[in-house]
């Protein structure tokens, strides 16, 4: 299903290129140093629009001050292989002068979804996530937007932006995509050395021991915070910053879960912070 | 050069309405109670676009608690008639449930542009018109969208914003339209009794002198901010809330005008609060 894949840099170059896409368009933004998860989604978008534009662009508004901006991995050779073989025509590959301009000024703020969970341990990060989505969206109107389930919060985020600020786009949110043992695919399992690398498969262990307690009949949420806990904290490398039980859509912290549940994590593993996350109901 | 207008107040049925429009769509926002302002806008788009969509909403996130959501006057259906006179094709007037609906929790904010003159005067008052007018172009997905000066830096904040959020539309933005005596036309010009409608003129006079001062070689800003100050002090009736001379693009007060700047006051004639400017340069 290969097909050439065209890159355009300028805003310019990006207007002309959408231009000339009839039909529909489905929108698959990355940060690039793509793997199966990103691949997935590309697939995705290829089986359900006519034409499948992707973005690679290491956004630097939406990392904190002592975050891994600087450090953060890129292969823009593998990733346009790879984006190309999944059947993607066209990558925007924006710098950051071009996308954040001297004075720029202008920020799209999603307010009480982005305060608890990753919004309360990474300031910031959401405003950053929010308005490069609106940039995107803006720039190449498609049809279709495609993100990943292992960012929860991200998609409810853009979920929501998405329908506050009358976008006509349907947001898709595709499932984790894991390693063979389990591990969520991330650009950022590149950091973990091969001890961290071994450990890391914690996550998914406490994960899966939490929900198979829900499947027995367990629905109180704090129980099953402590199950995730208590596992992660068997594992010596590994330390836990956060585990929520939460509404699925508000994300509000659950007693009870009597309706569609998110449980989420976030754990470092020496200074790789690495997220996970299981939909209970 | 009248033709046909439809009227749609639904999400869905602008959508559906507006893929119905091939060719290029000129967008023009108000908040109803049109006059010859709006109406140059939709002739001014009309000879532009193939297609003209308005709308007629009065965005109660662009009003201050003390203001006058409640009294704003409205006329829906001599509007309409207006409209499809000057060749408007598509009115939408969508509900406040359907613009802010329960949960609504996303917001466009311009930084810089929005801390001085109206923004200094009227808190959260931009955060209102920028969220709207982002979700007029989100769900309109014009090709260009009228404003008129009247309204100086919401024109210059709408701007910015378009620029910073990658918006792919041309702002055009067109001369205040004025009454014979000089009064820059304006929906809240009804509020006036005769006496104020009157007195109201006062604001042009100030205007017209400070720029024959201007005209005549005066670049020192304080001095033409003084000029207009003392003309409209001499009307028992206006109350002076601010007179500026700022750069044209950034707002900030000059010393000198050295460059293209904006002549700008905003005066209480009892509870009404009109402004108005002249661009110098």
């Amino acid at each position: 299903m290969s097909q050439s894949l065209r890159t355009v840099v300028t805003m310019e170059e990006l207007f002309s290129a959408r231009n000339s896409l009839p039909g529909t368009v489905g929108l698959v933004p990355t940060m690039g140093y793509l793997h199966e998860g990103h691949i997935s989604l590309v697939r995705r978008a290829r089986a359900e629009c006519d034409h499948v534009v992707t973005s690679i662009f290491v956004n630097p508004t939406q990392f904190g001050p002592a975050e891994d901006l600087e450090k953060y991995p890129r292969d823009i050779e593998n990733d346009t292989r790879l984006l190309e073989n999944a059947g993607a025509e066209l990558v925007w590959t924006p710098t950051v002068k071009e996308m954040y301009p001297d004075n720029f000024q202008t920020w799209v703020e999603v307010e009480k979804l982005t305060k608890p969970l990753e919004g309360a341990m990474r300031p910031g990060h959401f405003r950053g996530v929010s308005t490069i989505v609106a940039k995107l969206f803006n720039a190449v109107r498609p049809d279709k937007a495609y993100f990943g389930q292992k960012d929860a919060q991200q998609a409810a985020v853009i979920r929501q932006m998405t329908r506050d600020l009358n976008y006509p786009i349907e947001i898709v949110v595709c499932p984790i995509i894991r390693e063979p043992d389990g591990l969520a695919m991330s650009s950022r399992n590149t950091y973990l050395d091969s001890k961290q690398r071994q450990a890391a498969i914690v996550l998914f262990r406490a994960l899966t021991q939490a929900r198979k307690s829900f499947e027995n009949g367990n629905r109180d949420a704090e129980s099953l915070r402590k199950i995730v806990k208590s596992v992660i904290e068997e594992e010596a490398l590994a330390q836990v910053q956060y585990v929520s039980c939460a509404d699925y859509d508000t994300l509000t912290e659950l007693d009870t879960i009597n309706r569609k549940a998110l449980l989420s994590l976030a754990v470092y593993f020496g200074k790789t912070r690495l997220i996970d996350n299981f939909i209970l109901g």
